[in-house]
This record gives C-alpha cells, structure tokens and sequence, in this order.
C-alpha cells in the first residue's frame, strides 16, 4: 500500500503571508503526519503563530510522542508563551505505521472528511482552539489503517469562501467532492476544493485557504521508492 | 519567481528501512529548506540515527536559527548523546527568502552540484561527517538568489552504485545528467539520477539511496498557490 498527502494553500487576496502552516513530517516508528495550524488573524502575526505551533508539533511527533499528547504539550506551550491571549486552530492527520492505524486529532472550528471506500464520515464534533482556555482537549478519533481511504482536511478560509459574494461554500460542497475522488487523486482532489473555494471569493480570497487531502491507495511496483515535491511562489 | 524541491529516495535491497533520512521545512521567516542525513551503517539503527539529527535541524530552521549554527548544534548534540561513537552526514540547503540566497551546508562524503544558466559547479570539499570529532565544521557556500538555478544532493548510496557491478558510477555521470535538466523539471531530474544508480545495480540497490534536487525557476500565474506532495510506499 501507499501513503499519499497533498497541500494546496494561498494567502488572502493582496496579503503575501499566509497565517495558515502545514508541515508534513515523517513518524519515527514509521509513518508520516500531516500538521495544519490556522494561527489567530491574518498577514505575519497569524503567520508567526501557526509556525510556532506545526514546527512544535512536527518536532513533538519527530521525537515520537503520541497524537494526543502533542496537541496537548503545543497548546500548553502557546497558552504559556503568548499569556492565554492568542489562539490557533490545530489538526494533526496520522497514519501510523507502528500501530497500523489513522489518527485524527483536532482543534478547529473545520471538519474533516473521510471516505471509506463508498462510505462518509464527517468529523465535525465541537472543540476548542488551542492557546486560549486553561484546560483544553482534542478530539481525537483512532481507527484501522485499510486500503482506499480519503481523508481531507482544510483551514476556515475554504469553508467561508463566498460569504461576501452570496455564493457560499458549505460542507456539502466539500463532501459531493470527496465522494467523487479515487485514492489515486488526492492531489487534483485538493486543487478541485481550493479552486472552487476561490471561485466563490471571485478570484480573490477572502481569508487564507489551505487544504490537506491523505490516502491510503494500492501500489504495486515492487521496488519502495518515497518521494516528496514542494513548490512556493514567491 | 518559484522554490520546487523534489526527493525521491529507495532503501537498500531487501531492507525495509532507509538510513538516510530527508525533511523539507518552512523557513519562519520566508524560504524552504532541505535536509538530508545518511546515518552511519543501514537498516533500523542507521534510520533512527539519520531521523533524529534530520528532525533536530528542522526543528532548529523552524526556530530561525542560522544554518551555520544548525549543523554545529546538530553535530555538538549527536556527539553529546552518541558519546562521539555514531556519525552521520548532514547537507543543509536552504532558499532564504529573508536575505534573498541560497546557503547549502555540508558535512558529507557526496558534493552537491549547482546548475546557474548553463555554469556547472561542484561542491566537493573535503570535510567531516558529524558526531565523530569533538569539533567540527560544516563547509558552507552562500551566493544569490536568482532564477534558473538548479542544485542536486544525493546520499552515498548514489555515488557507490554499481561498484559490486562494475559499472560504477561517477560524479561526472550525474553531472551529465544535472547540465541536461532545467529548473522547471526537477521531479525528472531526481527520478533519473534514482533510476541510474538503481540501474547500475541491477535493479538491487546496494546502499540506502536518496536524491535531493531543488530549482528556482520562473513564475506566471498571478494567484500565488503553495504546494506539497509526499507519497511512501509501505
């Protein structure tokens, strides 16, 4: 089988920093772990924000530390830095290797959407963002890595495109996408969702957007070749 | 103008883990940096060691620290708990948005080829691997950022393949490679050079192989889309 992860991300319209960070990092015991964090605001501060939370938590997960207890060690690392004052959303998308299993751990305002080969699950329970309350806990849902998963994430800039023009984005919008995906296709799953996001912005967004699609699919070659691209205008 | 940096990277025949390890990191203040670590030996020991200096320099380059710095620190820390008995090697390159150039540093066996225009460079330095010596000092290249620039880094496995075949490969076969490609197909680029070494060891890779490109090349499109990829075979 094969682990896949996409990012498809841009900054709101006329500003340069994205306050959304994505870092993908692989898991000690084998694995990789998708991270995003929607920081407070928008433009550098927000930016800032976010960065300290994935790169806290990609090197959480790098020294080996389990899901539940990074999310928990990053938002009591933001909460003591920034005084309680300043928040940030933070999903973190496993698959696991070690425990053959996906682990999804989240502290946003956003879904996340799985497809089980023809089933959808909608992860959508209340939770708080991190670095604001005393006490604060992921909601955390653990299950069986298997064959022909979809798994997409996104920041609140996806689901509140079109809110100014009348549009409107909705979960629904995200889901008939996802049903419509194959495994194979994350990568033009995540363009699909962020394209028809801006389309509803008019070309212009609104809030910082960013997507994470993660698949488990077939593979069949017999050699083992990982591989990685990142690309970044500027 | 746009960063793209590929890896692609196949463990030793018949071993399920790669010693070598590799991460791309968001630079806080504007940039991408890749990091590439062969850990002495192969198989789960090499692995654990090559994970842990890569995931240390990146959580270092995500706290701003300067690239020089983070191979000390990372050298100093692996020296400290190995008690100087393992070592690794550890190329850093950075495209730094902040001060507009490109910093690749080196403690490695293998040079890293640079590409600008049609003017071939090598880094081959002779110098140190980390975690041996009690002082150490990373060989370090800083030049300009600016468009059409291709630079290639590849771990040991890459330049021992064929050695049990005879048909042994060199820098010079690389550097072929490397004065055939051009910015805006790296993903080729490194799939090649792969291909080649793996080629040359007929089909059986002898060494944990890895190979790093990264480019800058031109940019049109007027919505600045960020974009991640990462696929692994299990």
């Amino acid at each position: 089988m094969e682990i896949r992860m996409a990012v498809t991300k841009t900054p709101k319209y006329a500003v340069s920093d994205s306050g959304d960070s994505v870092e993908i990092v692989e898991r000690p015991k084998g694995g990789l772990t998708a991270i995003l964090a929607d920081g407070q605001g928008s433009g550098t501060f927000a930016r800032i924000t976010s960065n300290l939370v994935v790169s806290k938590a990609a090197s959480l997960i790098s020294e080996g530390a389990r899901d539940g207890a990074v999310a928990r060690a990053v938002h009591d690392y933001l909460y003591a830095i920034k005084n309680g004052k300043v928040s940030s959303t933070l999903t973190i998308i496993s698959v696991d290797l070690d425990t053959k299993s996906i682990v999804v751990s989240r502290n946003s305002n956003c879904p996340v959407i799985i497809k089980k080969r023809n089933d959808i699950k909608i992860l959508d329970e209340y939770v708080e963002s991190i670095g604001f309350h005393k006490l604060m806990k992921p909601s955390i849902t653990e299950f069986a890595l298997a064959e022909d998963l979809v798994i997409v994430s996104f920041s609140d800039g996806i689901l509140s495109a079109g809110k100014k023009t009348g549009l409107m984005m909705t979960v629904e919008n995200i889901v008939d996408l996802v049903r419509e995906s194959c495994p194979e296709e994350i990568d033009s799953l995540a363009e699909t969702i962020l394209e028809s996001a801006i389309k509803m912005d008019k070309g212009k967004p609104s809030d910082d957007m960013t997507v994470v699609t993660v698949s488990i699919c077939p593979y069949y070659d017999q050699k083992k070749i990982r591989r990685m691209r990142v690309s970044l205008p500027f």
